[in-house]
Parts: structure tokens; sequence; C-alpha cells
């Protein structure tokens, strides 16, 4: 396990120091972790990441090397310097389950730890939850473009560094891909790996045909054949049959061809029809080549042959998004004379972030479909024999109203007092519960694009905290 | 060291595994690695990442556990096994230096290797090359839309993971910028490492000036205070002129403000008159939030007061284009009876590789000015006494001829017969170099939008090697 603890911002450890010297730094603190748009101006977003974070925590530890390299930069303390050296991390940690589906604005997760500590890990925390659960909630939307189909994830040479190709695939399954093509996502978190040849294969041999005999003939089994390296209709597609026919009558079942390159529509209509004239009906057509959720989805409007998809750049690095902006905002701060909420003032209205120590509660109607989220304070408790009604956050006139109804409570404890106890969960279970979570929405809130806005709403006495301090700050800042 | 010798396509194992079968895999091949358009539409590229692909193909190796994984996939057998269980590279690489300025269609790497070796490397190698690449050239247009002010890398929170965040602060570095907030960058690359406070420093005490006064106090020599906690104008700034009057009178020079917020332009103008007024004529205005070459452009050219930029998510990711296109072609085969040059054909001509074993010359003009780039078979040679014309590569009759010129090879080895020749150079080394190159580059190719198109040609004897190829190829496909 790899040690990232001085993976962090500069700033976090001057303001560690700094508090160290103001004795501030064991004063508890919360700090919530939330985001402000979904990925992809979709309607959604699925966390993912949270076992990173749990093992980023786990492993914290400030090594001799990392306290001189801190001292030769000449801006701590040494009784800082020794702080850091019996660094443990002591706080609590409450997070939404690895693989829900959350919205914007709800603290996903809640940390409670002294200040010096609550510092440290921001910035690590960020980088591994704002990635995999862009990258999980991009796959999901690929997925949900391909209407069923298996979408396989291709990504790693055009991905943004090797953990990106690692973490990437790793949240690509749990957002809903069948397997990945790479070998080390698939020794480390125990999940399929696909891949057949590549066009370096056929221009190695000296026709294509005797290319694709020699692979069927090491893979009888596995005959995905690609037929783009000279040209498709003319050359690749009548090898494969012929060596597809070669293969039958060995008693084999050959497995498909790959598209990766051309009119991806017109040549899976031809290749189908040849296919199908050549008695393979069945066959996979997979294909590649700079797809996501957008050209499947045409591809699909246009009645495209292809039951298969690969998909990399575009979805290894979210190209229409490349970052999801979880921030990390401090909430709650207790000198040991009681909780204060903390609240950061913006011109921006949406850069307000909710004060308090809060936790989320899912609505569910009476089909298990999920109707909103509440954010309330941590202490209110909601009573499900009473009819509930929930206001919008700005048009407060916007009210709804439930009466056969369920919640359930979203943030778990991860880490309490310092002490982990979170359950670890295979890739393969998490992407089960990603797709049980996905079911219980509504489909106009997964539409890809133009969904529908979930509600996400504040108690009334949220509501008023915020209000209030809100006022107060402008006063104070007139 | 990392060992990513997994971190690869499946289909490098497969098709490995089946030259293998063939015996074929001892064959000498040559993968040329190239990218086919710049990033961000812009006029060059910096290739960077060399450092950690040598220590990638350094650290190959199988281990039993590994063996275990691959065998358990079913899908080779134990005889190459047996043969990645000795796996040590023999080839030759070579790269132009790191940190080079380079073109498309150029082959920035060139592996001359036993075919199964050339084939693992393959993904790894376009992995971290493409990263490290497209992030060094957007720091360095960022930087050149800066006009010499210093850029920050401030981008860890948002990167695609933890190593985007940590070769991303390196790349950035390389390609111009100052220095990061990345504290393990600043520790494994020796480069500076830049940070003060965040708006939560202002939260966490009572009130903005004495938060201020706080940070003042544990860092008087580096006084650059965030003043958009609250209110930039009526609050942030008159409370920063207070305490750096205070810094003054106890003999310390402040630094300046960081605005994260807000009309950059409009707070950049009233800060600096506002400083200006109170005898704080020289500070630091630095600003940051999603800013990229295109916004810096805007702010320049508006007249902003801002001589220092913080630069996050949107230059860690390449958000507006978020991966460089780099591939790996064979060009080059001999199984023994010597070399043969090999072409893949498309139906998109910009797909069609170069074939053979190639080399790059760059020509200067007298003041050492780059004229254009020619690619060349290796063996032949360039008479700089002689006149050199060079011409289109598609629109032939555009020709150029160069008299009183100089010219440099641009490949050079890495890997000789596997054996490591590469001398490490530091980081800082690094982008110096890269700052030479980027002045040998006219104006008009560093242009951030429509940039001239700097000129990359083949020599007569390779265009004609490849024309006849697609030649032959087109007769056989059809």
């Amino acid at each position: 396990m790899r040690n990232l603890t001085l993976l962090t911002d500069l700033y976090q450890l001057t303001m560690m120091n700094g508090y160290f010297n103001k004795n501030v730094h064991e004063d508890i603190v919360v700090f919530d972790m939330f985001f402000r748009k979904n990925p992809c101006n979709g309607g959604y977003t699925i966390v993912c990441g949270i076992q990173q974070l749990v093992d980023y925590i786990n492993n914290l530890k400030f090594e001799e090397n990392d306290l001189e390299y801190l001292k030769n930069l000449n801006l701590f303390s040494d009784d800082f310097l020794e702080l850091l050296r019996n660094f443990k991390f002591t706080g609590d940690i409450f997070s939404v389950e690895e693989g829900s589906v959350m919205f914007p604005n709800e603290p996903i997760i809640r940390i409670k730890a002294p200040l010096y500590q609550a510092q440290l890990i921001e910035t690590t925390l960020l980088n591994i939850i704002n990635f995999q659960s862009l990258i999980a909630t991009k796959a999901s939307r690929v997925c949900f473009a391909a209407k069923g189909d298996s979408v396989l994830e291709f990504g790693l040479r055009r991905a943004q560094g090797p953990d990106a190709g690692l973490y990437g695939a790793r949240a690509a399954i749990i957002g809903g891909c069948s397997g990945t093509a790479n070998v080390l996502a698939g020794q480390m978190f125990d999940v399929p790996v696909i891949g057949t040849h590549a066009h370096s294969w056929v221009q190695k041999f000296d026709s294509e045909i005797e290319s694709f005999r020699a692979y069927s003939s090491v893979y009888p089994q596995k005959a995905l054949l690609l037929v783009d390296t000279y040209n498709v209709l003319n050359s690749g597609i009548p090898n494969a049959i012929k060596v597809f026919k070669e293969l039958k009558e060995q008693g084999h079942e050959p497995i498909g061809i790959r598209l990766d390159s051309g009119d991806l529509e017109y040549l899976s209509k031809q290749a189908k029809k040849m296919l199908d004239e050549a008695g393979f009906e069945n066959l996979s057509i997979v294909a590649s080549n700079d797809l996501d959720e957008y050209k499947i989805t045409h591809l699909k409007n246009s009645g495209a042959k292809i039951n298969s998809w690969g998909v990399g750049t575009k979805l290894i690095t979210s190209s229409d998004c490349p970052s999801l902006g979880g921030v990390y905002k401090l909430c709650a701060s207790d000198d040991g004379n009681g909780v204060v909420p903390k609240i950061k003032i913006s011109e921006d209205p949406e850069k307000i972030n909710n004060p308090g120590y809060k936790k989320i509660v899912r609505i569910y109607n009476k089909s298990k479909k999920a109707e909103a989220d509440l954010i309330l304070l941590d202490e209110e408790n909601i009573d499900t024999n009473q009819p509930l009604t929930i206001f919008h956050p700005i048009h407060t006139w916007k009210k709804k109203t439930f009466k056969n109804y369920s919640i359930k409570e979203l943030l778990k404890p991860l880490f309490l007092n310092g002490e982990c106890v979170h359950k670890p969960k295979s890739v393969m279970e998490i992407r089960q519960f990603t797709k049980q979570e996905l079911n219980t929405l509504w489909k106009q809130y997964r539409r890809i694009e133009c969904p529908e806005v979930y509600k996400v709403d504040l108690s009334s006495e949220l509501w008023n905290l915020k209000t209030e301090m809100i006022k107060e700050k402008k006063k104070d800042s007139l």
C-alpha cells in the first residue's frame, strides 16, 4: 500500500503549523465534502473511491525522510514536526455507501476531527473521490446509452497516468462496465479482463487471413477478429467468415468481429448482413473508436448492428467534463464550548455552504422509488407516521408533501475515534449495489441530456439556521 | 519504485502468447510512438515523461503472484508463463530528449525489440507519455498567456487520481510553471512548493482580521492573504491593508493578496488602487478560480492587475482537451531476413503510418530558429554543405529550399540491447531545456488560437517507399 501522507497542498501544512502555533490545532471541526454540479450536466453522481479513501487514512504516517524534507522547507517549527512524527488520525468520518447515487450539495462525506488532522486529509480525499466518482458516473451514462449491451473499458493508454487507468477501470466497472482491458486492474480488484488482438497482429503476418488463422488456432474458443486493418468489407469480413467456417468445421463456435474505424453504422449493418448470409447470425459485433454516451445513442437510434461497445479515451478521461468539482468546507467548529455552525459567504449564492453538523435522508415512495433527499441537522428526527412536507431551498413556495413513504439515512461511519469500522466490499458487490441504486431512480433523472432535477431540500431548522447566519454575516461585512 | 508490469492491456498478453505459440515472438520489430494532433488545437507538443518511461522499463518483472494470476485466466500456455518469469527487456529504445518541442506524425519514441517485448510495453509507454506530454504542453500554453508572470500549479484536488496530481505537477513545472502546491511532488521531483492559506483558515477565527493577524504572526515574511472569504472590497482588502501596516511597523515586508472568486478584472483593479493608496505598490496580486490560457489572455487584454496566477483544474486535467492521442504503430519487422517496412492502411488517410526504421532531423536557420523537421529513413544522410529542398507530404508542390542552415538529429538512445544508457536530468534542468526549445520556435507556432502549422516533411526516399506500399496494399485488398 502506498503512503500518500505528503500528497497534500502545501497550504494544508502551513495552516496546520499556524493552528499549532495558535494552540487551536486540537479544536474539533466538522468538514463536509460535497459537489455543486453533476458531471456532464447529468442528473446524478455515483460516489466512488471510498475504499481508497479508507486505505489512504489507514496508511497516514510521516516517515523520517518526509519530516526531513519538511524541515528543509524552513516553514515549520520543530515542535510541529514532532506532532507530525506521531500523527494518527483520531476523528470520525461518515460517508455514503460506496456506489451510492447522490446529488449536488449533499454532504457525501462528513469529517469530524481535530482541526490539524481534518486539514491534512482534504486534498487527497478530494482527489480520490472526485476522480472515481466522475468515472463511475460517466460509465453509468455510457451503459445507460448502450441499453443493456455490454460496455468494455479500453482506456488505459489515454488515461491521465497509471492511477487514472487503474482506479478509472475500477470506477468504470462500478458504474456498469462488464470488463476492462487493464490487466493490473483485473488483478488488484478481481474484475473481469477482456481483449483479443490489435492491428499490429494482422500486420505482423504476411496476409490478413493468415493472421486470423493464426489467432484462431491459438484461441479457437475466443475468435473475436479485428477486421479493419486493410479494408473492412472487401477483406476483413470475408476473411473472418472464411476462418469462422474453418473453425466451425473443427467444432468451435466463433465469437465475432470488432470494428475500430470508419462509419460504424454503415459498416456494422453491412457486416451483420454478410455474417447472417454466411450463417453466423449470433456473433458479437464489437465497435470501438472514440465512443461515448452521445455517439452510442446516435448509433443505437440509427439502427447500427452493434451489440458490444469498447469505450476508451472518452470514458477514462470523462472527456467532455474531465473533473468533478467536489469541495471540502468547514461547516462547524467546537473550541471546547460546544459545536458552533460555520458558513462561508460568497457573492455567488451557490458557493454559500450549508452550516452545521448534518445528515441526509432519502425519501422513497411505496414502490421504493427515490422521491427526494432532505438534508437535516444531525439531531433532527423524522416521524414517518406523520406526513412530511419539504420545500425548495430557494423557491420556497415549491412544496411537496409525502404521506405513504419510507426513509433511509445515508451517512454511515467509516472511522469512529480514529478506528476504522468500514467493512470492505468487493468491486463486483459495489457494482451490484450501484445497479440497485440506479434502479430506484426514475428514468427522467437518468436522461443523458436535459435530465430532470432531483429534489434536494433542507429541513426547516437547517434552512432557518442558514438564513440567519447569512443575515448576520452580511451585517458584519457592511 | 512501483512495479507496473501487469499495467497493460490484456490483448498485449494474448498476442504475446499467440506469437510465442507461432514461434515468431523473438522476431525483431520496430514500433514508432507518435501523435497525430497537438493538444488544444495548438501548434506544438512538449514531450514529457521520458524519465518515468525509463523507470518503468527498468522495473519490468513478473512476480510469482502475477504469474499465478495470469495462469488462472486460462488463456496462456505454461511455457509462455515460463518465458514471462524470465522476462527482461533486451531491445533498443530511442526517444527525443525529455522536454523537446515536437509535432504531429514524428516518431518521438522508436522501439526495436523482440516482438513479444515490444508488445508488452505499448500500453504503459503510451499512458505515461501521453499524459505528461499533454500537461507539459498545456502548462506552456498557460505560461505563454501569462506573458512572464509566474504561474503556480494548484490542481491536485481535481487531478484524475494521485499519479495525475504528481506527474501532472512534474509536467506542469517542465512546461513552465514556477511551482506547485503539491508537497509530495515537491519532495519527489525537487521542485518549488508554494501555498499559504484557505478560506477555512479565515472561517476558523472569530473575525477575518483576527485570522489575517494570526497568519501574519506565524509567517511574518510570507504574508499572502486570501481576501474573498466574506467580501473582497468591503472587508478582505481593508483588513489585509491593516495587517500589512502592522507588519510593516514590525519591520516585515508583506507579500500580497489572493483573489479566488468574483470578477477578477474588476476586483484586481480595485484591489490595486486600494493597495497603492495605502502605500503598498509592489505587492503580488495572485488570482485563482478556474483559470486557463484563454481566461488569462482575456484578463491580460482587459488590463487586470494580476501578476501571479494560480491554475488548478483546467491545467491539471487539460480540461478542454483531456487526452493526447499518442499511438504506437508497427513500422518494420525483421524475421531474420532483414528489415521489412510495415504499413497500416486506413480509409482515413491520416491514419496511414510512415513505414520503416526512421529518424528525425530538425532544420535551423542561421539564427537558430527551427524552420522545419524532416523524417528520413535511418540510413539516409544530409550533406549540410548542399542546399536542402523539402516538400509537403500531401501537397507535394509546396516546396522549400534551405541554403544557410544547420541540422540536429532528434532521436537519442535510452536503451541499447536492453541496457539503460539514459542519463537522468533534474526536473528543473528539463524545464530549462524546454524553455530553450520554445525559444527556437517562431511566435506564430506558439499562438494560442489558430497557430501556424510547423512543417514536418518526409524525405524523398521515405515518401517513395510509403507511396509504393500504399499502392501495393490497395491492390491486395481489391
